[in-house]
């Protein structure tokens, strides 16, 4: 890899973020609609100059970059942990597990039927996986719009946060059953079972460990009295419930929103270093953060989802996305909240669906057609998230 | 590439070189050479544990933090650019530009005389290319330990830092002409001509118009009022620097250390951002530096270097390259200043000198033991001017 390219792109990407975010904002907009926009402009620069500009399309596949935006979307969460009260979190738990059972089942049962019933396929198993790509919500762009708004500490925004974890850990099963259907005929519910617990079990344990040990850990790093060892104490412990999330088939997101549950301020505040792990992580993000969303604009790629059959089968299944979260904001009821405000905030689909879908193309079953769809799914789901939850959460308190 | 493994590179590396860096600062040591060393350990796992310990060797190949690590030490030579004051650094122009030549010139003839006399080669062309590999000092060490020490602003540092950016120029004429001599049997002189007027009207072009034009650019930035953008603007200067130095053919860290010299404090206080840049940038530093240096040291194999003729015909000419730039220290004369400190800040050879390997060897001339010597030359040093430039630097004032 050519480092002055890789300066190039960060240079570009930052610099146009910014721009992207500001005019957005200005037009009373979420920043970050502006970096996803800027993100499409860059990545699709050859299509919209007829070919005549051809650089930027490198920002779609060069690895370094992407793997710095994962870095990015990992902190973003991770923040968002530390901010978030773990206490305050599971008050709102039940409401959160109902809105997410009923945002994993409505949208299958809807993506299954709907792959049946308009024909786009008469396979049974094309239908499932259809139905299991539209499960999983991906929390990165919510939760970008909650902290830019400012509105983490709204009951609303815990339950999209807690329902956001539960979904994770459903989707994993539902691409255990899914997945055993396809393979075997029918769900392996020995290795579900295993799948289940394994996830829950990490989530739960990690958290319980993690807040036992955090103190203890911290300590040790308070002895390391030198510059920079609170920051390399957080992003630590960040990468590490990372890795650990991974590594049992959980999104690395959710294992980095984990390790922030785990930490404390009051555990960074022994430190020699006087300032705040707030004003210390800041910068961290405001460099790594817009690079995610900035990346997953250049992804989209306009000229795949031109074909007729693509954009119209595609907007059902994205409605259907999109009607079966928004009813699942419902599921928080008998709590008094903006049930709205929490189905759009669930809307989002993300790295997950598009895991589900490669899965599925691996296992012969989902086909680049097909493919496209679930893209165009993702893309419209995570544009139209932020404006309208933007609107209704200022309306919201 | 796997995020997961990036991301535990990233979390040892941190954490090791956190806990190096405190410990050798505790036994009076710079924290520079702690986080040389655990690379070294690191890089080494499998040749300390007999073979026992397999991991960490990814870290010698991983591109992810290679460019990471790039991209730290261009951060470093940025923030040295940003507290250099230029004016400051003109005043010690002469006596600057007399230690890069005097510093160029007698490694280079030491160079030449000893692999011609030790018997190394008899081969004209393998001396000439053994001299000029000895020639060029690289910078990111001695301005860690003078920023460390916060000596920055001591004469005897801006001589440092200036001869060091001159003394890569005279490096890449040092490499056309030996090139021209290798290829062609004759210096050419029209091309070594145009080498030194791109390098130098590239420096002095480059810090001019940069000084006249910053401050507009840093006023069209102001007004993209959105969180980070002092950070993005900073960081694209300094990527911008890095990016053009490349293109001319020096290093990236003489372009970043130029963006910095035209950018000052005051052009960033205009900002929305009420935090100043040091405030900024240093989490960024704290984050990026130390991955560097790690890298570095992973990058010494040991089980390469353990042959009696590399050890032996490498520490003489280890000796020459260090001995010519201890004497080039004096030609800041008549000043008054601490002559040995300057020799010393000069000594440390990296990145350029195993370039011009890596030419010769492409070229055929460099054999892999010769490699092997150049390899254990950078290493010396490398690890010894942190601890005795300290010792030189705390006596001085």
């Amino acid at each position: 890899m050519d480092i002055s390219l890789i300066l190039f792109e960060l240079m570009v990407i930052l610099i146009a973020a910014k721009l992207g975010a500001f005019l957005f904002e200005r037009i009373g907009q979420p920043p970050v609609l502006g970096e996803l926009v800027v993100g499409i402009i860059l990545g699709n620069m050859a299509f919209f100059t007829n070919g005549a500009v051809q650089w930027f399309t490198f920002f779609r596949t060069d690895e370094f970059i992407h793997i710095f935006s994962e870095i990015g979307v990992i902190i973003l969460l991770f923040e968002i942990g530390l901010q978030s009260d773990i206490s305050e979190l599971l008050k709102v738990g039940f409401p959160a597990a109902r809105v997410a059972v009923v945002g994993v089942v409505l949208p299958f049962a809807l993506g299954y039927w709907l792959t049946m019933g308009l024909g786009i396929s008469s396979d049974f198993n094309v239908a499932l996986f259809m139905g299991a790509t539209l499960t999983a919500t991906s929390v990165g762009i919510t939760a970008r719009v909650l902290k830019d708004l400012g509105k983490l500490d709204l009951s609303e925004s815990r339950i999209i946060l807690g329902a956001a974890v539960i979904d994770d850990v459903l989707g994993l099963i539902v691409l255990a059953i899914v997945s055993g259907i396809v393979t075997t005929g029918a769900a392996n519910f020995s290795s579900t079972a295993i799948v289940s617990l394994k996830a829950f079990g990490f989530l739960i344990g990690g958290v319980l460990i993690g807040r036992w040990g955090a103190p203890y850990v911290m300590k040790l790093f308070q002895k390391i009295e030198v510059q920079g060892v609170k920051l390399a104490a957080a992003l630590g412990a960040a990468f590490l419930g990372a890795i650990l999330a991974k590594k049992i088939g959980l999104a690395p997101i959710v294992g980095a929103f984990a390790a922030g549950l785990c930490l404390d301020d009051v555990q960074f505040r022994g430190f020699n270093e006087k300032r705040s792990l707030e004003e210390i992580i800041s910068p961290i993000s405001d460099l790594f953060i817009p690079v995610f969303f900035v990346v997953i604009g250049t992804s989209v790629q306009i000229e795949a989802l031109l074909s007729k059959e693509i954009l119209w089968m595609g907007s059902i299944l994205t409605f259907a996305a999109i009607f079966g979260k928004y009813l699942a904001g419902f599921a928080a009821y008998p709590r008094k909240l903006d049930f709205q405000s929490i189905g759009i905030g669930m809307i989002p689909r993300g790295e997950v669906g598009l895991i589900f879908a490669s899965e599925g193309k691996r296992l012969g079953i989902i086909t680049d057609t097909l493919f496209s769809m679930v893209v165009l799914l993702v893309m419209i789901t995570t544009l139209i998230t932020p404006p309208i939850l933007s609107i209704f959460l200022k309306r919201t308190k």
